[in-house]
């Protein structure tokens, strides 16, 4: 695609982090195009959902999976209004999509009030560090779900 | 709680995960405790419902949620039977979760095929040397919906 193309479509996913500050949610939007189709556009719909997950990008992950019949979004590029954070990053990675644009960064976002730069030093800190208090236990009795699925011969991976 | 509770509950997540792999899906499971209580449960469901984002710590978020009516799970405690990858860990953040008990680590999760890690060391990278090609545009364009959520009186923040 060539600038003007990737243009247009971050066009449409600011122009959906727009409109949703109308709707009540907060201001992120983003749109997945796959072959010069649009194939999925998404917006924040945490307090309108009361799911914390439901960040533009994940939202529009869901909605071209399910488009798509799929979850595997290989050859899929992601426009987001935003830097994702570390919640739908790893989304962007699992749902193995192949290139993406944002265009308002995470300090910008941490600039009105949002806490993604902040996830991001987290997931950085050992554990003893982090604010989420965090501990391990029974980590051999874990292993066998481990274990039963390494030896499972008809699983799916992905 | 003491720790006899917190086998009780890893040990249930535990299972979820064994289970899981009967079922079809990955071996992971958590559940979501508030106050003694169980709120919610959780297994992975990407390859069932065709849902990349659908781990067991987001399932279980999002079941939390549903049933206490909130995005807010402050006080709540989450026992996973994998150490979070990046999209779950994040969404524990989001969710605010106070608390959370893991038992198999990323490196586990490594040695059986699955990208925890990976995306882990993915994300402490700087763009122009991750796997996933990233580029940022139109940034100027894009603060208008922040400048707008910004100036917004009635919001919902979160």
């Amino acid at each position: 695609m060539d600038q003007k193309q990737h243009e247009y479509w971050m066009q449409r996913a600011i122009d959906l982090s727009i409109q949703n500050v109308d709707r009540g949610g907060g201001p992120f939007g983003a749109v997945i195009v796959k072959d010069g189709q649009l194939i999925a556009e998404g917006y924040n719909q945490v307090t309108l959902l009361n799911d914390p997950t439901m960040h533009a990008e994940v939202s529009a992950i869901r909605e071209a999976c399910k488009k798509l019949n799929t979850f595997d979004l290989s050859g899929c590029v992601i426009y987001t209004s935003c830097e994702p954070c570390p919640m739908c990053l790893g989304a962007i990675y699992w749902a193995r999509i192949s290139e993406m644009y944002f265009a308002n960064t995470k300090q910008d976002a941490d600039s009105i009030g949002f806490s993604d730069e902040f996830i991001y030093k987290e997931l950085a800190k050992p554990y003893s560090q982090r604010s989420l208090k965090t501990y391990q236990l029974m980590r051999e009795k874990a292993l066998a779900a481990f274990e039963k699925w390494r030896l499972k011969e008809d699983k799916i991976e992905y």
